[in-house]
């Protein structure tokens, strides 16, 4: 049985697709739905969800003052992430010493306000967005609402938690080796991971920019799609930013390829339920019509390796160099061992670390010249603060073993809840494919998310029933196209 | 007036493609054209172009065994440049106590023979690929046949030589920085740089592995295209190479936009002659009916700056890290003393560089959105070989001042011979563009190389007739693609 919020309204409203489109049938006023947030947010009542809100009456003037209702995220209160910037609020990226007031919003922020989404604070995360835990942060560890015990998943733990609990309908993460996947799978909700250079990184604090991107989460694929779709396109002020097209989603395919490990070579850390849970999502894509093939997953658990291993800890140093050197007290005593450790690698160790990924890469792209896509559990197993809190390092990096190298071989991929285990710990399934098929991942993971008949986030809200969308391309479609 | 070459042999057959017509005719068989390489090496009596020669016997039995005279390269003598591994031959790179005994040809050498051509001999070259001079080996200085006093050009000195003293009508060179085009410029030839990734490198001696490429020395643009077409394709032998299709050779086009550096950009160290002869080139492509726009060339030369100041050398270092180690006396002292420095700098100044490097790239994006092409002096001097051994560093570093940033950028590059000073020097221009467009560079060089009616390599031999092409791809014709 669905829970009803304490405010009373009907859990439809939800969802962004159901929160725009009852601003648009005008059964709900925009701004009440901002007031609803601040709301909950106070009801809620957990401080270190947010580092900073921003004025509720400023919020809900904006609200007041859209026009149009044909806007896709028509005052829809989202929270970003704070290594992002929004005007008006500080950037702290969960460092106090390094915070800053950002001149202007980050282009995805400006996109999203463009889209009619309404900005009400900022979230905590690992600082410096170096963790998947979500417990390295002076601003306090964000309380699961899925399970109290189990740490929120980081790095982006504020915004998961606040779409997990019903705060927000919509948030902005980062993920740059599975900061927008883990707390998704910890949070029971959808984490969107899009391909490197759809959104734009200007505005971000990096954490290692030739890897960072700007993720989403949400209680549905499509809440997710519709907010990538807003945020995507090339953007001068990112060098890093693609020109890459965005496809509609399609209908679930009639032949689908997906991947999943060879026997023996997942690793769950002795967490049985984690294993179950995962062969009854294979069992689950089977069911849907896909055919599942094996591949060989040790070249990902090494280019993992060379994640962790590797110079790629210099992009971090980078950023907190100065610090580093001027008040190191300032930093997170697990972030500053971890970062530190980046001034050592030299120049020819990284030419020697990208030349290897290179070759790694070309094996990725011979595994997902057969596939759709692959299937891997979101992370291995789940912790309980108190377990990260007596070894931080090590059990933060198993966390990743399905998450690190995705980004190194320019995979998108795609967070979703897969089921709720018997202990009450959630369990998730991560969809990754080659930079470009986000679109074909949404398509496919919106059906299996449905599927799963999982209520959303922590609240126990029924999904809604999917939208009808447009029967997939053809084989044999002939596309015209004007050589100019 | 044409000088007949000693052998008697009359002048079409000099080129790839009189050479395979002659063949295909049966006017010259295919053994003698073998023969006739190994006459003139030994007349040309220059012991520092060839490293190693091919058994002749054994040549020209392989030349008795093809069978096939439709083959692009039927029966054409090739010589390859030292660090590119002829099986059979050892690979120097011009370093003694590096030398190795290849296994196999590379790629792109298995790829020519395929195609019909007969490998007589490894070439000379600045040790390890390291300079643009031609000075910097254990075997000697290729004599330039232009201009004895002048220094041959390297990385690729004995390939150029050897094209351009009429030993061979085609060679392979390489190219990380302009070692394909400098020499080029040098030797009155046509120098193709393809795009990064277009040959495979399988089979070669790095030198800077994200930035090397295999390149073509040749008489004409046409027979650079012939070799090029027989060499390009993935490899999946060599993590880099890339799948980009090479368009046919088109019809000089109706509308061609190049772009030259703004006034004051260009650089010529007192050399008004090449300042001249640059200016005259431009106003060849005017007449030819390009309309010259404008750019800034600055971003270039920082990204230049980047290539000499920043962590590449780390890639010459891990080439020969070992060597170093354990007999630094082995090693050329000027390379030594470069390549050495690349062991200094960190994985922090690597990133911080591939950060530049990519806010450079979108520069020039936004440079070539307008331009077709960019035209620049392939050099921007030349200098004796005196001088180079009195000045090593210095000199060579200035002769780089318009390629270094070439591969950087990922451009593909033609040089072309220019103009023939009344010095007796060679002036050069080299046509730069993205990645993908060396046939546009093909198409639009050939004519103006014919136009210059330059006598082509060191033997005062005529330029053939152009062939003719078919008519350039309409505005408005439309592809039909499958979607499969």
């Amino acid at each position: 049985m669905p829970c009803r919020s304490s405010d009373g309204a009907n859990h439809v409203t939800e969802t962004v697709a159901a929160i725009v489109a009852a601003h648009r049938a005008g059964t709900v006023k925009p701004a009440q739905t901002v007031a609803r947030s601040y709301q909950r947010i106070r009801e809620h009542n957990d401080p270190a969800i947010f580092i900073s809100l921003r004025d509720e009456a400023d919020a809900i003037a904006e609200a007041e003052r859209l026009t149009d209702p044909t806007l896709p995220l028509y005052s829809v209160p989202v929270a970003v992430k704070d290594n992002i910037d929004v005007k008006g609020l500080p950037t702290t990226a969960a460092c106090p010493a390094y915070s800053y007031l950002p001149a202007q919003d980050a282009t995805a922020v400006a996109k999203l306000r463009a889209a009619g989404a309404i900005i009400i604070g900022k979230t905590n995360l690992d600082q410096f967005a170096t963790g998947l835990v979500g417990v390295r942060s002076p601003y306090g560890i964000p309380k699961n609402p899925v399970r109290a015990d189990l740490v929120p998943g980081g790095s982006s733990s504020g915004s998961a938690v606040a779409v997990s609990a019903g705060l927000v309908p919509l948030a902005l993460g980062t993920d740059t080796a599975g900061s927008g996947r883990v707390p998704a799978m910890l949070n029971n909700i959808v984490g969107l991971k899009p391909s490197l250079g759809l959104i734009s990184n200007a505005g971000l604090v990096p954490a290692c920019r030739t890897l960072d991107c700007i993720s989403v989460f949400s209680l549905t694929v499509d809440d997710a799609v519709a907010a990538l779709a807003a945020m995507a396109g090339p953007d001068g002020a990112d060098p890093f930013s693609r020109d890459r097209p965005l496809a509609p989603l399609a209908a679930f395919p009639a032949k689908l390829t997906l991947g999943i490990p060879k026997a023996g070579q997942l690793i769950f850390f002795g967490d049985h339920a984690a294993e179950k849970a995962y062969g009854e999502a294979c069992k689950r894509w089977q069911a849907l019509g896909a055919t599942l093939v094996e591949f060989d997953l040790e070249p990902f658990y090494e280019t993992a390796r060379l994640l962790y291993e590797g110079p790629w800890v210099a992009e971090r140093y980078l950023v907190i160099r100065d610090l580093l050197a001027s008040s190191p007290e300032a930093i997170h005593p697990v972030t500053r061992e971890i970062t530190i450790a980046g001034a050592r690698p030299t120049a020819a160790d990284t030419f020697a670390a990208l030349y290897r990924l290179q070759a790694l890469r070309r094996v990725a792209d011979r595994t997902f010249a057969e596939l759709d896509a692959i299937v891997l559990p979101t992370a291995p197993t789940v912790y309980s603060t108190a377990q990260v809190l007596a070894n931080p390092i090590e059990l933060n990096s198993r966390l990743g073993t399905y998450t690190n190298f995705v980004n190194l071989l320019d995979l998108c991929g795609l967070a979703l809840p897969s089921a709720m285990r018997s202990d009450g710990a959630p369990f998730g399934i991560t969809l990754l494919a080659p930079t470009g098929r986000d679109a074909k991942l949404a398509s496919i993971g919106r059906v299996f998310h449905a599927d799963t008949r999982l209520s959303i986030g922590s609240k126990a809200l029924p999904q809604p029933s999917l939208a009808a969308v447009p029967a997939q391309a053809g084989s044999d479609e002939i596309t015209i196209a004007v050589v100019g």
